[in-house]
């Protein structure tokens, strides 16, 4: 139940994407105008691939809005691949382990939505983590189980295909336990290649997503943005909000379908859950 | 920039006061419905008399709404006078000494409010803080400078005349640097006995500030209203925003007027600021 | 692996408890000279039974020695059972879910020690919690899996039989795992009406735990310290490390050992590990 | 009251400085071996220059020993110059605002030890800030009343002279107001060209401090160590005490005097305060 922002192009300082434009991700933080939260106070997140093998991260118990160390990491952290998260929680302790993004090796994974009645069916989906990977679940959290399914089922090969695996078990075991729309989910992740966005609930009635227009078209539909010449025509932004205010920016995604952001490819897919067999 | 409350009356769990009402003050530091803000997430402190000799007092710089010891204390700690107050920082950090209620041997402060361009004039005001009362200051508010010009002007002699001192104070340095309306307030302070609620701006347009009714009248209107069957006629709140859903409970408290609630006689005067002679 | 305190006597504020005694709990948590670490900083907890049905607790990730709020609370809060324990952690993340002592409905638990090779064991030894408690648990450490494993197995009927069971258990699969010393523990846990204090460890040499003398024995060896005037006869300590320095106080909990402390009735007997039959 | 390390030379990643070396910073905060406090547990902090116009910070009030977004930054950020800091509150309290090195501009500062009877004297000293920068002191720690007494006098232009006229001052003041021996100190302050290290105490009895061997020195009696070749002859630690376990290695900085690493030229002078005129 959150606000999330990824990040896929030319080398930018943190603070562009999260701190500057109008609506950023630190004002949703205090007032986000769309969504089920106008406040996403629960601690916040950013992770991004620079140097080193994995992707750094930085997790914070404090609201994004006032937070002096995300200010100054996003003045002195410059990416190609940015994830940027702001919490509302549903229930969950808010403390690091419980913020996103979720690391796992080079992967990173972030939610915005929830399990539905998780207190009733967690044991039954940790049941289902792989026991190799069970012992590196650090938090309390829906949104970290649902990553280690994923992972489970296959994340770092086919990511939509572990992620409708994914889907399709909590949608089962859910419904097993009497829970009538199981998922709600807008969620990211990332191996710092490629970003998937993926929006889909049981109900039919997703979170709300957007993927910025391709810079190449912005630029010729807006000669006079400075910014556009400046970013190559790959660069790309999903969001649960828009950000800024430049007309012709914003697409939302469909619902029930999945976006792949790489280099010289976007797709747009629908996305079908997959029950266990 | 902040919402409070204050009680003074017959022993209470502080959950009563704190968790419990519709509309109580953590339900307003996420969603509050008066007021310049309408989240009140920048930390928070409540203060209280009971065991010991001076006032206990717990500070924390999380939002109110998810803090975990906060809802425990509450539920654990029994008092007659309570002072709660949650914060959204107009500028400085977010820090335990910068949360309110301050306390000084047994007195307690907090305020609702802000000394207009303090950075520009705070090193004055500063310097007419008593010397010995100087190394006391912890935090880096406006609160608390405005806190301890009380102090230095006589707080524990006389609440009232010295408050208007330190506003009559805060006016004529702030409008030497050609501040036009140096101080907007609500402010409460207490010995452990009486409390003062004080309503005051330089523009005459004060934050919102409500006293309860008494509680025999109220019996007599809502007989069938269990709760109050149980507390003193003598008990009552001052509060930022009214609570509850009660007809007939709260009243405003006048444009430049102060409050004075204790043992066996309430009362409420003008409030006029007293320049330094 | 932590040091902890309980106490059942004399109604005491908790300062007289936590901070003012030599070598106190405060003072071990930067210093301590018994123990496997001198430095207790991960964080620390209190607990205490006074107002409302269940035991109030604070939890905080700090450390003990400079936490303003715990100095506050100690010389603000009075009870007649007192728990207060310092982490150093073993491994899992400092957090609030993960400061003792842990609480379930009117009981509280700490521990001192460890479970070895946790993250080898945990999914196994996770599987034995009754599921429903699973849901109740809320942080990452061997000794809250420890306490919930208690739980499953009696520990509000029969504290000492669930806490052999919970241990055989432990060591059952720990060894089934190839854990030659699966459990280091001393323990404490209450009920606000007896306390229960555990020493032992699968290598049986078991980390350091005393118990006071009797009040009227120490009062007639030293009629001239007034506090032993002050406490009844029934009130007693139980420590990982002696506070204090008053001569012939403390008494060391033997190895392989359980002590119940009660009103009218003390008792040290052997403790005895049940394994899964 | 602390320890601290500055670097200077080949970009190194921050974790290579922090966190691998035997006897690290980060193991100082929980096991130190020289100095006046063995725990260092009351936050920490780094500097480090390199994306942006001023160089990043980060702060914390948990001990860096398990801060896990210190160990994440430090396997995430490269640097040419990085400051360090460990902190030991000597009173003030534990917050981020009090945490080293402080920041001015382009400018670091950081500091081990303490002005003596800061309370009696923090108005006189603060008394002597230029009142355009008084503002901007956001704590309430001795050291960075030092710093901004330093800005006053000149940092900016001349290092030493400042230093050594803000020691003056302070002697100065405490002196008038019977301190003994106001000051111990050393202080590391770098605009991220060259790193100054001062080394003094009125008492001529100053904390340790080390410099480390010039890199092709070392080479050449360690050719058998690898990271010796891969770092520039031009790179430096100052450090509190010594890191690693290379024979040849440290070498102490003398009492009153200070040290500046600059590429092409290092220095080595004496330090003497200089009293108002």
């Amino acid at each position: 139940m959150c606000r999330w922002l990824a990040y896929s192009g030319s080398p930018v300082l943190l603070e562009e994407l999260l701190l500057k434009p109008k609506h950023s991700l630190i004002d949703q933080s205090l007032h986000s105008t769309m969504g089920a939260e106008t406040t996403n106070g629960d601690g916040f997140g950013i992770g991004w691939y620079g140097v080193g093998d994995t992707p750094g991260t930085f997790h914070s118990i404090e609201p994004a809005w006032n937070e002096r160390n995300l200010r100054d990491l996003a003045q002195h952290v410059r990416a190609e691949v940015v994830f940027a998260h702001i919490r509302a929680s549903s229930g969950s302790p808010v403390q690091q382990t419980n913020c996103h993004p979720f690391r796992h090796g080079r992967w990173l994974w972030m939610h915005n939505g929830l399990i539905r009645d998780f207190h009733e069916i967690k044991r039954d989906l940790v049941l289902e983590v792989d026991p190799s990977l069970y012992p590196a679940i650090e938090g309390s959290t829906d949104s970290e189980v649902f990553f280690f399914l994923a992972l489970t089922l296959g994340l770092e090969d086919d990511p939509p295909a572990a992620v409708e695996h994914a889907v399709g078990l909590i949608e089962s075991i859910g419904r097993r336990r009497g829970v009538e729309h199981p998922i709600q989910m807008t969620v990211a992740t990332t191996d710092g290649q490629s970003v998937w966005a993926f929006r889909y609930s049981s109900e039919g009635s997703s979170r709300s997503l957007f993927y910025s227009t391709r810079v190449d078209t912005l630029r010729a539909q807006h000669p006079e943005v400075a910014v556009l010449h400046e970013v190559s025509d790959e660069s790309r932004l999903v969001v649960s909000e828009p950000l800024g205010d430049l007309a012709g920016a914003w697409n939302e995604v469909p619902e029930s379908s999945y976006g792949v952001i790489r280099e010289g490819r976007d797709e747009l897919r629908p996305f079908t859950p997959r029950p266990p067999g």
